[in-house]
């Protein structure tokens, strides 16, 4: 895990990304802390070439715009062409049909890492599912009782898309087709800061842009420092007596201190 | 009073905003620490998918543009149709022409709730009025002496419109068909960080989505917090010896400690 | 010095950015900071009406979109028709070939201050140059044994264009006509923040826009300003043991005590 780390110390992955316009200055703040340079552009004119200048691609479709689909399907075919990683992250897929019909268009490309909560997993794997805004459905959530049926089903998907995906929740997963991480990092109150999915997301196309040789060990550590930097971030709020504005820059801190977090013994990976 | 924050807490109520660029995370951090659930979304596309799932919506006019207007007519049509509590932040309407048409196009629909200072509201009652920028004009202000004709005034638009109208300032007027409040909450610092007015106009977008059967409380309530809030959070900076950047956060931080708010008492609200 | 600080306090300039998504909210906040008001427009049917309240404007190339383009020509040359003065920050305009066109473009018209690092300044001035995504080339660093020669080299681009150049790096230089200031303030943890330079063309925007007699002087002030401002912020997470989150709001804190900076005497502005 520590030359996960250190390849992201040492290569400092230029990530491309188009993504939603709540959570931009979050997620290029999240990307640098990880060590690693971002860069969002999204105009059908310039993602071509900015691509081409990066390591690796991060979709994010957030704030989906009309303007920007044709630049999602053009900067995913360019990375494919020139290897490099694509991660999807189709935020509240289920909330429209125009969100749905975007995500399904860019699984006609080659995507190396979908992230989302178990609702959007769901719709982008059966083309089915029920969501309600950007937060996951009490049904779709993974418990200690469901774990293994739950990734033996994510597992097929990956084997027919070749893919990765994360599905994040009280538990999260990072399946690949041979393998699964379970990860207990986190906490509930990281879904009251807006973007922490989103961020996850980004710092994960960093993880993967400077780890292309071992990309579902350096997902999985992404997610769980992202866990990890979330329960920090809550426990000093708790300690100082502050609030949800101070815990979301306490979450930027935290992952900026990686290192130091992989030193303390605080991530909960477990290899299935 | 303690029965509006609880709603909030059991509904977590959905969020639809088509807001502006500048104030984004703010405004969503700010739903989100109230326990509502925010949805930004402005494709005319998928715009009434998203207001369908939603408990109300908020339109901000702040970087307002072509792309987005036939959405925010639309998502307005769609809540009015539902029934959807709708909420107007005409920010700067006097700053441009294209502002005033939008503004006055959005009022030929069924609109909630609008706020602004007290020069946006005066555009928008008088269809007159000058403003540089996105700022108060002087001789527009609010003060005791004038504040029992000021409620006239607007009570008459309010009544002829059907709708609630808050005017921010150094006293702040909640006004509606049958009664207004009068809130002495807030502090100047708070109009040097960007966004506490698109923050309030957010959140009051939560606080009327969870409370549909007492909007004209729920909206005092939710411009006495915001205004607390900022009371609060400038005081610690002056113990702290911090500045602006720090401000920012502890107004988030206050915001999600609601509760407490309530139960310290600061809370100067006056129905007249 | 002192009486450009006052000039904003009284001034209080409305400075109209047009700029990217990633970085708007840091940008206001630091115009804010610095005693401007901000306000951010980038349609088409707005920016002149816009423009024309202001007292100067900011042009950056962060987030290019093929909709503001024709939004940056028209309010710079509104700008040049009321002689408010122009700030033009050309954000990664090596990094594809719409950046290139827009920001060539945007050299037609009269521009005020141009600040970029030293790859950008390259490209802007010789139209040629490499870089990848938005950081400086590695060859195109100013040191301590080129700056006299490098400063020459500038200085000719500047009376050429009737311009201020400002180029950002470990050294800073702020170059006019007639004379250039060399700034030693700033720290590399700086580039690990996003927006640290658009939030230095934000300010440099409120600054000459408060100082149109003194331009020059203005934005080699305010180019100490944000230097210092980082320092300050950097010394003060050591001291915390915090992390970039907490740095990037601290540097709004520091930017907001301008004053205090002032009377500590750090900074580090030499006259060449």
């Amino acid at each position: 895990m520590k030359e996960i780390i250190q390849n992201l110390q040492n290569k400092r992955p230029l990530v491309h990304c188009i993504t939603n316009k709540v959570t931009m200055n979050d997620c290029a703040n999240a990307i640098l802390a990880v060590n690693g340079s971002p860069i969002m552009a999204d105009d059908e004119k310039e993602v071509e070439d900015i691509t081409t200048g990066c390591a690796s691609l991060v979709i994010n479709l957030g704030t989906l715009s009309q303007n920007t689909i044709p630049s999602m399907i053009k900067a995913t075919r360019k990375a494919n062409q020139l290897q490099h990683p694509v991660v999807l992250d189709p935020v509240g897929v289920g909330a429209s049909r125009l969100r749905q019909e975007v995500a399904f268009a860019l699984l006609e490309e080659h995507i190396d890492v979908i992230k989302g909560n178990a609702s959007e997993i769901k719709m982008m794997k059966d083309h089915v599912g029920l969501s309600q805004g950007v937060d996951v459905h009490e049904n779709d959530q993974i418990t200690e009782d469901n774990i293994d049926e739950y990734i033996q089903d994510i597992q097929k998907f990956c084997q027919k898309m070749d893919t990765i995906v994360v599905v994040t929740g009280k538990i999260d997963l990072v399946v690949g087709k041979e393998g699964a991480y379970v990860i207990r990092n986190g906490c509930a109150q990281m879904s009251r800061i807006t973007g922490t999915g989103c961020m996850l997301g980004s710092i994960i196309g960093a993880f993967v842009g400077a780890n292309k040789e071992h990309m579902l060990k350096a997902t999985a550590l992404a997610v769980a420092l992202m866990g990890y930097s979330g329960e920090q971030a809550y426990q000093k709020i708790l300690e100082e007596k502050k609030g949800l504005g101070s815990m979301h820059m306490y979450l930027i801190d935290y992952l900026s201190m990686c290192e130091k977090s992989l030193k303390k013994g605080g991530l909960k990976i477990e290899k299935r």
